[in-house]
């Protein structure tokens, strides 16, 4: 007997979700006040949500947003049914492949790829990464920049016009960050003129590259050459995986899938081994490198450049830092303000009639938690933005050699993308948390959202390397102070304040009273102050260190956590002065700045609070402070209060992309949720194999006797 | 044409994982190294990991563990192989149908479930809750304390034995902290002597009771009593929700699942809509509350004990807690201890070879992420065996009449619950991300746990709401001291050194050198010294508020963010005084005494230091202390290094609860992370549905007309 046959009237198959019951005609009256919530919101406050729009993402990227998303929805590309909540991860791959296929014919059609910004906002528009965008933000960029002109000539037609789809090869199982560690090898065999490609042993294995599971045809792989035995270390190839035809795999290239993940299953993530795997001599990319076909290996041009294309993923993140917690932001937000728990006064009669209750985004510990989390977001989303501007421009100088700002760019990518990276991760688990037990179903959006972020504090480097990185560039600015060199393009260059600081200067003398709370660049100089004296301190713990015990690796090793504490001080920098920037390009009577000050000041104030160790201890402030900060964040907090729905309308998400029946725009969260249950699979009939496998015999052990007899 | 067909000679069919290629020639001998990696580990310590074991779980409750464990292994419950990674979630649900059925088999034979201390076993070594803990670990409880003797007689027999399977109807889709606003009716009918459930509007659906979807036949429904129109609130009701014969739900309740979460999908979460359903008058579970025949109602005996009773699941999570952070710290470690990367010394040579790597766990900054939490997983463990020892004790004086220490108890599950829960979470996630990339893959264990994890901070209280409750309780404790009130038992009243404070005493005056970074009283007293002064800032904020506004609602929410302070202050006291007094009972100079009390004062430190800006401003620590407690927390975690996996080892945690590729016993990882992909779905063949149905046509849009016209 199967559960199919012996399935009882359900509720799912009943009346009781097509309106015919008398919970139907309740639940209306309900849902109708719901939906009453968000629209009462957005009349009481005077907020122009186009306005701030603007502001958020600056009027020429959301024109671009505008533009492609228009043509997202016109091509019924990510509908909003499309949901997800349901299918399994086998099935999330399949999907992948479909959206993949209407994705390509869009950017066939409006060649939306070959600009930077287009494509920026067609990645953010998918909400979660598949193999095409693998192919353009990370295979093109890589072609781009290692191949010579002669291999771009014939590769990138074909790769802008996805006759052929890459990944980038590189990590291995027990390789990731070392990328000098890598094992594969690429030897010449100068009689067939080829490279002769290995998977050495089980360490040499390649793991991770999105993509190379199942739907690449090539891959950029990085392996170590190798000539008459000679190592020259790890090198970048053109390498062809799959038949172009049939998509077979080749031979001696051994493709499978690495397994399921936490979340970001859309994305085939790869293993390969290399079997003897020859490809001719020219498939090295040759850009920066030359091989001729005697052997003799020879560099080319610039290195320098290797550097700065890998800043532009990390660039990548940064920008779409505050879209993607904006997504957690709005649904907690939403939903709290439809979300009521608890009489908002203290009901004294003994009367039967139950009070009402408050909307819980009405308390103060949920403002607490969530206020600073908008504030962040749009602090993202405009500090993204100049650094999108400033990797552009970056990129136009180095067409005409000029790398002077390389330096600086490594440091800020490094810093930004470290720190954006963690608060975005905490922040959506916070968001989660803030929607309380239902925060946790797949439903209310968040859960899929976090979980297919979280790779993006890891890959690209994770905190610790790149604040390492970040580190030593910071460490290396006050080496430069001492040996009285100077910085490049002092007046824009973003480490330029370390350099100005006096560490004989012993506080920060914050003058009495609380005019200081809002005082833009009182705020600024407290952090400036806890960065720099964390810098210069770090500096001179890594110099004393490294005089007891001369070997550099030990030293550094000493002041990793520290140079953890630098790295987030100087992004906390970066973004503060992006948002104040920003501020003072508002004009000074409207609600608009009064609100938009007041997000920046809690931003400052907020990660002050968070860290007000730090604070105390570089003298930025002094100990009393802790109240006092505290008491003007609840100030913000309630000015802040009555603008909170248009605030989160402003980052402009459509549905299909915060994909939630918590987060609706139209507030409609219980109809919506109780619906969303039609899907589930194990609802299809009221009785499942389970009951018949298993449960009868825990409820009946007797019937187990009686089922062994029948055998 | 289907992939079925077309599938091409893949990896994973042909001979790479047997042994008979190169590859697998040369992976064992890798393999070996790798597992060679922790036995070296294991021999260079002079641990003994038994007498650890010990102590971090009590000789009693140890032998409890090895115990239950022999019998769950003999009877081949939660086999190595039962490692969930590829199942789909429906699958998930029938696994751990067929577990209850084994689980239950275990528990009838050795009667398991009627000793407290073999319940909490057994539901931390199932790993994963399921239907069955629930009728175990809230069903029994609560019909236990909830009916009366009559009905105990007549329904507990049934429940113990499973001959009916229960679980706890309470929360609905509107309402989850605020029981009062629950909206499910019971309405009494005189004339056939019965009440008549219904649920009135969409807000009342009850949902996420666990088992209640598809396995449960019975549950306690909270609903509102009601006589003769007449609301007397929220009561427990006995309700049978399935056919006992043939499991089908029974008229008029309808059940469903609510939906897919994050993790936890062995659960069925489940949704009950009640329509006019009639049970006897005598299913009110009666023994707080009496309605005769015709309708009187009234109160009965002492419902003070209510309350005890809505600690014991909190006190379950609390005395869980270390383990289940001990489940991602001990993949953590001894993934970091086989993993290698970056070179252990700079290469001055252009020699060829390649350098050898360091264990990632000799880095500074990864000790500084795992063993901090290593000590605090250790003193969850010790702290949650003390509170279980409480809560028993609490049990059996309340047996006869004596009910001072529920205040205390309450206060105590609240404030720990909260900051445990929380501190979990954030530390299977930092575990997680410690594991680089490959801590995503549902393979590396991290993420099912963690994901499995995340409702304890939100069900039986989140963060917030105890934080309110136990906050006001220690308001109470300084109002009571202003009153010259005194706390019963005061000797053992874990809240007696708020009492004891002088609020007059400005710092904690610690003395010059570095003498009390290692003396275990001065660490307590700054701990004791920083809860007490935001516990008295806190009470007094809270009466001026309210002298301001007399609306105590609206003085207690402005207090909100302080009661969150005041209760993770109070939690860490409470840990650290259990802690420091495990310490006390050991050796003094003995490995294990030192190693023990380096990870107490770790655990002291690591505290400090995340929360520096608390300690300074409550003038327990000056700003200057910053440096000096980071140079001390670095000493001791080159102290612990050592010892490291011994200390893993020490939670004597087997393999299959771990489930992970990466945090083996044997050490042997890349070797189980490749096999493991065999079981991938995607892997069955080479190429996917995906390919035929929209690959080729982003390769071969020509394809597309081609396919077309064939139509």
């Amino acid at each position: 007997m199967t559960s199919e046959k012996a399935s009882s009237p359900s509720l799912l198959r009943g009346a009781q979700f097509s309106g015919e019951n008398c919970m139907a005609n309740h639940s209306s009256d309900i849902a109708a006040s719901d939906v009453g919530e968000l629209a009462r919101e957005r009349k009481n406050s005077a907020l122009s949500v186009p306005k701030i729009t603007n502001i958020i993402y600056g009027q020429d990227l959301r024109e671009k947003m505008h533009y492609v998303y228009q043509l997202v929805v016109s091509h019924s590309l990510f509908k909003d049914s499309n949901n997800y909540w349901w299918i399994d991860n086998k099935q999330r791959y399949l999907q992948a492949c479909a959206t993949a296929e209407e994705f390509v014919k869009l950017i066939r059609l409006y060649k939306l790829h070959l600009d930077d910004d287009y494509l920026s906002v067609l990645q953010l528009l998918a909400g979660e990464d598949f193999f095409i965008l693998l192919h353009l933000t990370m295979f093109l960029p890589a072609m781009k920049s290692l191949a010579d002109p002669e291999q771009l000539k014939e590769w990138l037609p074909l790769a802008e016009d996805f006759r052929i789809l890459g990944t980038y090869a590189q990590t291995e199982i027990a390789h990731g960050s070392n990328v000098g560690g890598l094992q594969t090898t690429a030897d010449l065999d100068c009689r067939t003129d080829e490279w002769i490609l290995n998977t050495p042993n089980l360490h040499a294995i390649k793991w991770w590259p999105g993509g190379l599971a199942k739907s690449c045809t090539h891959c950029v792989l990085m392996a170590r050459l190798r000539i008459r035995g000679k190592d020259y270390g790890v090198h970048p190839f053109f390498l062809q995986v799959r038949n172009l035809e049939n998509h077979e795999s080749l031979k001696g290239i051994y493709l499978f899938h690495i397994g399921q993940k936490l979340g970001y299953n859309g994305m085939d993530n790869g293993g390969m081994q290399l079997q003897n795997v020859r490809i001719p001599r020219t498939h090295l990319l040759m850009r920066f490198y030359h091989v001729d076909k005697a052997g003799n290996y020879k560099t080319v041009g610039n290195t320098k450049l290797l550097y700065s294309t890998m800043t532009y993923t990390r660039k990548q993140i940064i920008w779409a830092a505050g879209c993607q917690l904006a997504r957690g932001i709005v649904i907690a937000i939403r939903y709290s303000a439809v979300r009521r728990q608890f009489p908002s006064a203290i009901d004294t009669s003994s009367s039967t009639s139950m009070p009402s209750e408050s909307q819980v985004l009405d308390y103060l510990s949920q403002q607490f938690m969530l206020f600073p989390l908008l504030s962040t977001a749009i602090a993202f989303c405009i500090c993204g933005r100049w650094v999108h501007g400033a990797y552009k421009k970056l990129m136009e100088e180095s067409k005409v050699g000029v790398l002077e700002r390389l330096t600086e760019m490594h440091c800020l990518t490094s810093s930004l993308k470290a720190t954006m990276s963690m608060i975005v991760i905490d922040g959506l688990e916070t968001c989660r948390k803030c929607c309380g037990g239902h925060g946790f179903q797949l439903a209310a959006g968040i859960p899929l959202i976090l979980a297919s972020y979280l790779p993006q504090a890891t890959y690209e480097g994770d905190f610790v390397i790149l604040s390492i990185q970040a580190g030593r560039l910071l460490l290396r600015t006050v080496e430069k102070k001492m040996k009285n060199k100077f910085l490049p393009y002092p007046e824009e260059n973003s480490m330029q304040y370390i350099y100005e600081f006096d560490p004989f200067d012993e506080t920060s003398e914050i003058p009495e009273g609380d005019a200081w709370l809002s005082d833009k660049s009182w705020l600024l100089k407290i952090f400036k102050r806890r960065a720099n004296v964390l810098i210069y301190k770090a500096a001179q713990l890594f110099s004393s260190t490294l005089a007891e015990d001369s070997n550099m690796l030990t030293a550094l090793d000493y002041v990793k956590i520290e140079l953890t504490k630098i790295t987030k001080a100087h992004a906390h920098v970066l973004v503060l002065t992006q948002f104040q920037n920003q501020c003072q390009l508002l004009k000074e009577d409207s609600t608009t700045s009064t609100i938009f000050n007041a997000l920046c000041d809690l931003y400052a104030l907020y990660w002050i609070y968070e860290a007000f160790g730090e604070f105390v201890f570089t003298r930025a402030l002094s100990a009393d402070h802790y109240e006092t900060v505290l008491h003007r964040i609840k100030e913000l907090l309630k000015i802040i209060r009555p603008h909170a729905i248009p605030l989160a309308d402003a980052f402009s998400l459509p549905d299909y992309l915060l994909n939630s029946a918590l987060g609706r725009y139209d507030g409609n969260v219980y109809e919506a949720l109780f619906n969303s249950v039609r899907n589930e699979p194990l609802n299809e009939c009221d009785i499942t194999e389970g009951y018949y496998r298993n449960i009868q015999f825990i409820l009946h052990p007797e019937r187990k006797q009686l089922s062994i007899a029948k055998l």
